[in-house]
């Protein structure tokens, strides 16, 4: 692609370095903004920039936030005892907008993956057997997805805590096996939040 | 979809009143840029700010543009007297693209509609018309698509300059006649400018 300007050969390069923005899809962005308000582009500057500098790590959760505690950590009126261990922040808001689940969450920021490179120490696995241990939590609930990642991390939780006086509990399989959590409809995910099983049963079930 | 952050429901936002990008997508990127080093971010944010802050309109071409003349206009090694009429900038980039042309551009900014209630006015056709009485130009070569509007604006030009002593030519129908401009390969479009026809005889063959 060759450009008349050096403005907007730099805008076409910042857009395309984006995961599934290519050079012509950033043109046609750049174009876009060329024509619009110039309030728009202000306001995406403006939110990338803030974006970066002001956010923060949930302490308790490990979910992005504006505070040190995220707003759903810092919520009374959900049910802290109870605990959603997810893969990332995307599942977060997945089962959010179920509007079926009251607890509240722990962000792994991954999965165990020995082919990655990736191994427990990797994950944020320390900080869940802390909230185990201090006796804030009744009941785990693994909402991760059943690859062999998912289910490697799930049973190594699970083996880790086995002795402690909580429920291991994972979703209902109503989501397909393959499908990842974030692209599940709102329907499915709900139900399989409602109808979860103890992990021991859900195995030997299988 | 629920956020933890009204930073990051800002930022989605921002990049979701874009064409094309959705909700999930949106959150894709800003996830993204999360995980990414700051200087991404600050990137993107700066081409943004400074895009729609210091751009110009090439005064000749209409085409966009660092200066008050675009770099197609300024160069000297190009052939000034050989004008290639196009509707929008995306049509010059793919043009350049071919490396097959080396005169210059005028951008009409859109093409006669009359259903979308654009007219020759709304276009820039005056500036046009402007450059060839001004003696500059022995070739307009027509590079618009051949869609009702595209052949609309073509016969509306073409029957406004008539009586000049320039040539007015159409690119060699090589490129697929539903296809947009802007998608044609390299090749086929490069050989539709080097064989181009004149206008009269391109009507009488159809």
């Amino acid at each position: 692609m060759k450009y008349t300007s050096r403005l907007i050969e730099e805008a076409v390069e910042s857009f395309s370095a984006l995961p599934s923005i290519g050079k012509k899809s950033a043109m046609r962005l750049v174009l876009y903004l060329l024509q619009q308000d110039t309030a728009k582009s202000v306001r995406l500057a403006k939110a990338l920039t803030e974006l970066k500098s002001s956010i923060k790590v949930c302490r308790s959760c490990h979910s992005f936030s504006d505070d040190e505690t995220c707003e759903i950590c810092a919520d009374s009126r959900r049910n802290s005892r109870t605990v959603c261990v997810v893969e990332s922040i995307r599942d977060v808001m997945a089962i959010e907008e179920t509007q079926q689940y009251n607890g509240v969450y722990h962000i792994l920021g991954g999965l165990i993956s020995p082919l990655d490179g990736r191994g427990p120490d990797d994950l944020h696995i320390d900080s869940l057997v802390d909230r185990v241990s201090g006796g804030e939590v009744d009941e785990l609930i693994m909402a991760i997805s059943s690859s062999i990642e998912g289910e490697t991390t799930i049973y190594y939780i699970s083996r880790l805590l086995e002795h402690r006086d909580i429920r291991i509990t994972v979703i209902a399989r109503g989501v397909s096996f393959a499908g990842e959590l974030e692209y599940a409809d709102e329907f499915t995910l709900g139900r399989s939040i409602l109808s979860r099983v103890p992990y021991a049963q859900n195995v030997h079930g299988l």
